[in-house]
């Protein structure tokens, strides 16, 4: 096992994470799944070489990537997961006391084993709203009937099995399987990296195309490449910035436990974007 | 020479920049003070083996240290910058009309010497506003008859000569040499690592004792561990966060060249915290 874990952008660049043991090291028949003990951020999970979470900074993600969906929806019942197979995303979503339903189609389930095996405090899967399915998202989604009132696309990066996440087919079947008020939110890569996955203009624009409302937030994620990472929210019905979203964020903020990282404040602040950035999308 | 560069925060993680040549090395009587070529940002500085700025990312930094204290000042003219060798930050302080005046007190000629060659669009090293003294910051607070409009402490990290930079009597000794409605900024590490370099709580502390308005704000600066920064803004009169301070943003950053980060959203948003943020300093 090397000492080392490195994941780079461009070159040599990139980040480098002390490694303590490997710990879980599958090739599914979609892709290498790894858990290792770090000698900072907990348990890690890589799958083909890129992380994925450490125990010590998920909740950015998850809370960035759930609740900024979910307050932006008047009251989300029925909420599907593409992706998300370590169960942070569906445990956040489920905090909240108008979600009844969460769907979770994770491709590969060792990405669930492991998940629960060596990343235990990450899911929530006992919780009775979970039903995990292990299917294509792609294939998924051009199947559902009945509407969904949040779609959350929490898939890895757009090589290997979640390349078709990021394309604007996708992104209109998952429109099509919205209510007429259904929001998604997306997870869209880093703008710092941008030159080397040429992927946020374009799911920008399928965005803004298909939807009444969308926008590009950031938030702080020190093991994804330059420590900053974009997230999209769409909306048939109210866009995510509008006053009566952040209303709700205040009032139902209190709702929620075990929070470190989104607060209402940080929900309109995440929209806001660095100039450079906004050229990017522009 | 190695082929990578490596900025460990702890264990064996950090960053890992790859690297092309090596332009310049010197062991002065203070530092180390090195200048890399990359393969992905440029040339960049380290100073006892960290990170102070590349070619590419060097505009987040500059721009924020400077614009946030600079629009929280009526109309600044004479201003100190503490450190801040490269000349970045004294560069997007003279974009301002109203300065008249900047003063920049840095401890290592070389640092000031190896950026005008190595990064040479850093720096604003011709224009008639700037003085250079190279001597201790420390020294040269205590002395200072004629006060500023504002300080910018624009040091290293707080090992080596940086160190007394992050505490209290310095900045009281900033207090002193600033005028009724002085301002002060300063950089003050990144939240993701604090449990290694703990001095954000002790200056956030320090200066909320000492001035009448002071907040925390962050901004994604890639090649910082962690790639989030935090830096403070204090004030003898309005806060940062005031709507004067805002509305004076909106109006004047049209005057305002080559600005690739900060805009009057970005100064709001940076002083939204994250729950985590905000327990640090607490």
């Amino acid at each position: 096992m090397p000492l080392q874990f490195n994941e780079y952008y461009n070159g040599r660049t990139g980040l480098a994470i002390g490694l303590k043991k490997l710990l879980f090291s599958k090739q599914t028949d979609y892709q290498l799944v790894e858990v290792y003990e770090t000698d900072t951020w907990g348990n890690l999970m890589a799958i083909d070489g890129m992380v994925m979470l450490s125990e010590m900074d998920e909740f950015v993600y998850h809370e960035m990537l759930s609740h900024v969906g979910v307050f932006t929806h008047p009251s989300p019942e029925r909420v599907l997961i593409i992706g998300g197979g370590d169960g942070g995303t569906a445990r956040e979503v489920m905090k909240h006391a108008s979600v009844k339903q969460v769907d979770m189609v994770e491709i590969d389930k060792t990405v669930v084993d492991a998940s629960k095996e060596f990343l235990p405090e990450v899911g929530d899967f006992q919780n009775p709203k979970l039903t995990v399915i292990h299917e294509d998202g792609i294939a998924y989604i051009k199947k559902v009937k009945d509407p969904y009132d949040l779609i959350i696309i929490d898939g890895s990066d757009p090589v290997g099995p979640a390349e078709g996440l990021f394309e604007k087919d996708f992104y209109h079947q998952c429109y099509q399987a919205l209510n007429s008020d259904g929001v998604l939110t997306t997870q869209t890569e880093s703008p710092w990296v941008e030159s080397y996955f040429p992927s946020i203009r374009k799911v920008y624009k399928a965005l803004d195309e298909l939807f009444d409302h969308s926008g590009m937030y950031l938030c702080y994620i020190p093991l994804y490449p330059g420590g900053m990472w974009s997230m999209m929210c769409a909306s048939k019905g109210e866009g995510p910035m509008e006053s009566s979203v952040l209303k709700r964020a205040e009032e139902g903020i209190n709702t929620l436990n075990d929070l470190k990282y989104y607060n209402p404040e940080i929900h309109q602040a995440a929209f806001a974007l660095p100039d450079f950035v906004k050229e990017i999308i522009k």
